[in-house]
């Protein structure tokens, strides 16, 4: 069942289960992710216990998500014999590496980080940052590390959670004498990334999600801000910011189709509902299958839960390896439990 | 083999694993702990994991005093029958738990924490702090709570300690809507405790271990503090803050021979050598069977190891129903991996 002596390169990623993803997650992610199960061995984390670190309140809404966001992987085409779909808090591993890795990490460097930085301020923490908060690059450290990942995809503005990650794999390693752990390199997305929570809250207040209907689709593209300024047809227009445009670069497999419809539109001559239209065709044909496949995993949560399930036996087995390697090149004791003293856990 | 549907008032105590212990540490608790487990059900935690929190740099002697500070349990009395000795690396829901309450507690209620602040300045942390050097009073909020214990010995400095997990068990509790977590009690000792660090180290440099030679006691008394301003037997001396006093309140059996020898010291005419004479008769008739039985424990690591897998796999059982018990009380996402889905963990 192990992957672990797999010599492809290791790529560890996922998403904070708050929430059924959206078609800012597909360009930005989700199409790579099919791409590169081919070449990888790639992990896909749903990440619930880091997910808390803001969402406290709310459990619920956490939990609710894992089988959600389960769904949008599968339904976008990530194949479970291909990628390891695990769930986050079923791997006490990384639990136990992140509690031994914040002893590596000062509160002052957790507290500079400039993504945690700004991350707070977005959510208006101040001096009530909770404590697992500011340690969840830590945790993301851990995440990253127990799977010897070398690759991670990430958004630019994340670079310095990879950075975090490396200083204590350097700590670790120095420590230990020899490279237990590799360092990660950030993937940081060629393509432009559409922030769904950003961009598209401003336009129209929500993003469109992957099990949008047909209608749904069509009214989202209907309200999307485009130029301002472009009253006429007949009037020069920016694409610019234009989200009609961003969304057309992101999701069109036809780049010269765009930049003719960008020419025309920069030179006026073409109208809003042309181009609206034009997207709108591309999101309805892109969409229709995923939706249609999502259903179908939706009225089979049993089965999504054994992929769950199975995925995270396997990633079960590799956190538990790299944990022991970790403590044993440490010297940390060992009540040399492998003879099988302890009743199973869970 | 689970002691949790026991009545008698749980208690939850430890050392951190850093040195064997010595005479303040009998005096201070572990005479007590050889009396309670008579009457409560007694968790004995061997706390490694939280002893690196300021000793990530040198794993070995946190590794290395497991077992030593376990020879001192097992020489003082300590009855593995009658208190669960375990290993906190050991029980890994100790780690999901301090993970999971780290998003109830502020880093601002952490850092303004009494003892954490005092201890930050006695290590010299300053700016330097680590992450799980600050976090420490939720990874003991996570050891109190998971037995649900009532009852916790600690020194009056570390009363807050107790505070905080006060309050992560409220808020859980709150949120949960029952009151799933028990409050816990600081029991302050009566007796005066003796630090060995602070005060012998004064003296003498260092504290008389439990396993001291009797050579090693009599050079401990000969060489500790009296009053340095009583320089004849027939001057009239001081016993407060005379280290010899405190340590013949602790250890005597007979508080009104010491209390003979106390008024005779202060009106003069009683030479440090008589009452340090009378010390060292106390402290060799009480560490010699101490040595003796410590000396046969520690010839015989595997009996120890296996007291040691014993306890922890009755922890173990405790710990895992607890941190069950929180998920499904916050409505935490589960694999529904009770069904043996999972290999065995380690």
């Amino acid at each position: 069942m192990s992957k672990s002596t797999n010599k492809r390169p290791v790529i560890l990623t996922g998403d904070r289960t708050t929430g059924p993803l959206h078609l800012g997650h597909y360009a930005g992610s989700l199409k790579n992710r099919v791409l590169l199960q081919h070449t990888n061995q790639q992990f896909l984390l749903l990440v619930d216990t880091q997910a808390l670190t803001d969402n406290a309140h709310d459990p619920a809404k956490v939990q609710r998500n894992v089988l959600e966001v389960a769904f949008d992987y599968l339904a976008v085409g990530i194949d479970p014999a291909l990628t390891t779909i695990c769930v986050q808090s079923a791997l006490p591993a990384l639990a136990e590496l992140t509690i031994l890795y914040m002893n590596f990490v000062t509160v002052a460097r957790l507290e500079r980080n400039p993504t945690i930085k700004t991350e707070i301020q977005l959510r208006g923490f101040e001096r009530d940052v909770p404590a697992g908060f500011l340690c969840y690059p830590v945790s993301q450290a851990a995440d990253i590390t127990v799977f010897k990942a070398t690759l991670v995809p990430v958004g630019e503005d994340q670079a310095p959670l990879i950075e975090q990650t490396n200083e204590i794999v350097r700590r670790l390693n120095r420590q230990i004498g020899h490279d237990l752990l590799p360092e990660a390199q950030a993937m940081i997305p060629t393509v432009g990334r559409i922030d769904g929570k950003a961009k598209m809250s401003k336009s129209q207040g929500n993003a469109v999600l992957l099990s949008a209907s047909a209608d749904e689709i069509r009214d989202a593209v209907r309200q999307m801000f485009t130029d301002p300024n472009h009253i006429r047809a007949a009037d020069p227009g920016t694409v610019e910011g234009n989200v009609v445009f961003t969304y057309l670069d992101a999701f069109s497999e036809d780049p010269t189709a765009i930049e003719d419809l960008k020419t025309r539109y920069r030179h006026g001559g073409s109208g809003d509902i042309v181009v609206k239209r034009q997207l709108e065709e591309i999101l309805q044909s892109l969409l229709a299958p995923i939706r249609e496949r999502r259903a179908r995993y939706a009225a089979d949560p049993a089965y999504v839960m054994n992929v769950l399930r199975n995925g995270t036996a396997v990633a079960r087995e590799i956190t538990e390896a790299t944990l022991k390697q970790v403590r044993d090149a440490l010297g940390l004791f060992t009540l040399g439990s492998e003879q099988g003293l302890f009743p199973q856990a869970r």
